[in-house]
């Protein structure tokens, strides 16, 4: 019988953290799921365990190390050895470049590119001595361009980007997958729904990302042979306008 | 029953485009397989047949307009709506600046991007009416970045990534994906086994791409949902120093 | 006294090409002009006369290699060496792409890319053995950008710009600067001011690009030390939205 | 007569702060000139008043958002009116991801992108009203490539990438020129003398980037007319390898 083994998807509060938490227990991985509010993660957890998963949820603040350190040393010990760990907490904002306080500059990066770092880190930590494991940056539209009104998210976005391709370059060679996505498009959410009704109106034509789709990404991603990796991966609806 | 689809792949002489041909026929479509040389592609068809698939073979000349014309002709009256069109011509040659010639330099124009227009267009044509298909173009590092000695297949090799984008951004909205390719490392072929047998020996540790698993990577792209299309994958050993 | 030096403009017909001519030779390069009808040339040829410049006017394809050898073997034998190239030949068309020819595609290409290829490797050949000189190509938003339409204008613009990359990694080490610049919005030409109304009405703020300024920016260019070597220049107007 | 105009240099300890501040004080700027303490810059300003210049040094924390502010301010009432604001401050660090730690992270992104930040916005809310001014913010390899060891600088150097981006995005067309420079290559320092022998023995021959120069092009950025304006500039010695 294989080994157990697990995941961790940091920010798991969104339609696609839950996606690809729920795709990877399908898996057979054990899936380990945070966000700041544990409450909040049940239901994700809830139906988890109904498909037959494994779940697991901590409140953990990712922008605070030794949260994640020991998150990471409470996967570790006591669930399973982690396989992939998915870093899927964003921060959009937008303001004028006068109107963006240090608070909100400051904020944004802890959240979307220091919590990166941090699980990166552990996640490294862990993989290289078993010279095996994925790690995956959710990226956007932002990480490849700065738009004007986004100093801050975009910002914290290309950091994660240089993230991803830095740790890449040092942990290809020692058999650690790390790959950074490019969700341009707007994704299936509430807040989809309820702030852009007209964007909304587009699913039924394929308009707006499905995050079991993303998830479908993230997964394949996690399954490619290490002869063959991708490290960047765009997904957008068909009728986005490219970057 | 399903109406049967066809795909073409233009320039399935190599270990790659025959293995996209072999996979794209496992999932039931019917395998339209070209090469100048209309013998050489027996053993491909044989394959194919012998696994159960449908292939047929044309000697054509991808650089020349009428037999690119009249083979879309003959795949859509003949054989099958075209699903899925693979532009997998290389020409990857090396030669500092002075010693370039002007025939190398529009030879390699004519093979990979030249060529690649055609089957573009053409596939476009057939595609665009019906609001559904694929058009996949197969890049390389050299798409990206123009390396001391490379200015004809580079020069050839950027074109075809800027006949993508334009292509995506034009044909997005109208139902057809277009996506390109990076493949940046050595592919397990014969010419790499006798030429780089150094490169050739970390095969066993997955140092060089397996053509089955760049074939799974296209499928994979023709198969995404048109929600999450992915526009610009890369593909490289885990090994590889990323350019 | 300082030996004479020689400039050659390839495609000295339009606005710009004519105002780096005239720049060159204000600082005591002798200008060679080309394109393909010589008596075009003649106001230019007056114009740098006038201002105390030398200037030498070749009816010149361009795209035909022998006359691009012989043209290069007639400045380096009867007029001066060669201190600087500039290739400035564009051919902006815009098509959707099922209505773009076989015959556009290629000229396009032919007029943008292969044309610079035939001169950058000339200069290549007359400055590579005296380890100085400048070469300059130049871009245009198309060059990085694959837009809807422009698959052909793009398609060469992209090629020219991975001749520019390959040829500055092979000769910088061999002491010769190779640039390009991405001129991103209108230039202030007749040919705007006529198809463009609205637009030309803006030079007065500063809305479209002065072809002096562009001649100075290629001058610069071409005097940086060599110690701080610039290879790509991006230009545009204040109120042009960046790519 | 004019009216006086000054220039902050932010990050004016190291050879190219210094050797900027004097460029732009030759061109008839009263020049401003920060570090984080006050008698480390006095060298610079007794350079700057021998040339007959005017100089203003201040001890001020760039990462300190009241510091910056009022900073800002002072120079603003009793001083002059700012007319180019340069951020200049790097954090070049190297290690494997593992050994990053959070403190290093952490201090990097604040000196090399906070700070630009901050510097940015304060220059964007003195010059937009005027529509007039110019922002740079110093670049280098790491805000393009984020390479194996360099997580934390490159994290930074993107991010200051992309406000640099973000607020051209949104600035320009309010009048105010923002830039960003790649400096790609050794610069001519005592630390480079020092540590880094025999790339500094490449100095006769050009091979380290001269601070002068860098300084020159910075002016010329500066001074360029608002029809043809540069978002990007990159500078390396000849020799350099391209990145």
């Amino acid at each position: 019988m294989a080994k157990k083994r697990s995941v961790l998807v940091v920010g798991a509060g969104d339609a696609t953290g839950g996606a690809i938490a729920r795709r990877f227990a399908r898996e057979g991985l054990a899936a380990v799921v945070t966000r700041r509010e544990l409450p909040s993660l049940e239901p994700l957890l809830s139906q988890i365990r109904a498909d037959g998963g494994e779940a697991h949820g901590f409140g953990s603040d990712a922008r605070v190390e030794e949260e994640v350190v020991a998150l990471f040393e409470t996967i570790e010990r006591d669930i399973a050895p982690l396989e992939a760990v998915i870093f899927n907490i964003g921060a959009n904002v937008n303001f004028p470049i006068r109107e963006t306080t240090s608070r909100v500059y400051r904020k944004v990066w802890e959240m979307a590119a220091f919590a990166g770092f941090l699980a990166g880190r552990e996640a490294a930590k862990v993989m290289v001595p078993r010279r095996r494991g994925t790690i995956i940056f959710t990226g956007a539209t932002a990480s490849i361009r700065g738009a004007s009104g986004f100093s801050a998210f975009s910002g914290a976005k290309f950091a994660l980007r240089s993230l991803a391709q830095s740790m890449a370059r040092e942990l290809g060679p020692e058999g650690v997958h790390v790959a950074h996505t490019i969700i341009d498009g707007a994704i299936d959410t509430e807040w989809i729904a309820k702030n852009f009704p007209q964007r909304y109106a587009l699913k039924e034509q394929g308009g707006i990302l499905n995050p079991e789709h993303i998830a479908d990404a993230y997964w394949m991603l996690h399954a490619q042979p290490r002869d063959a990796w991708t490290h960047e991966l765009d997904l957008r609806p068909w009728m986005e306008k490219m970057a």
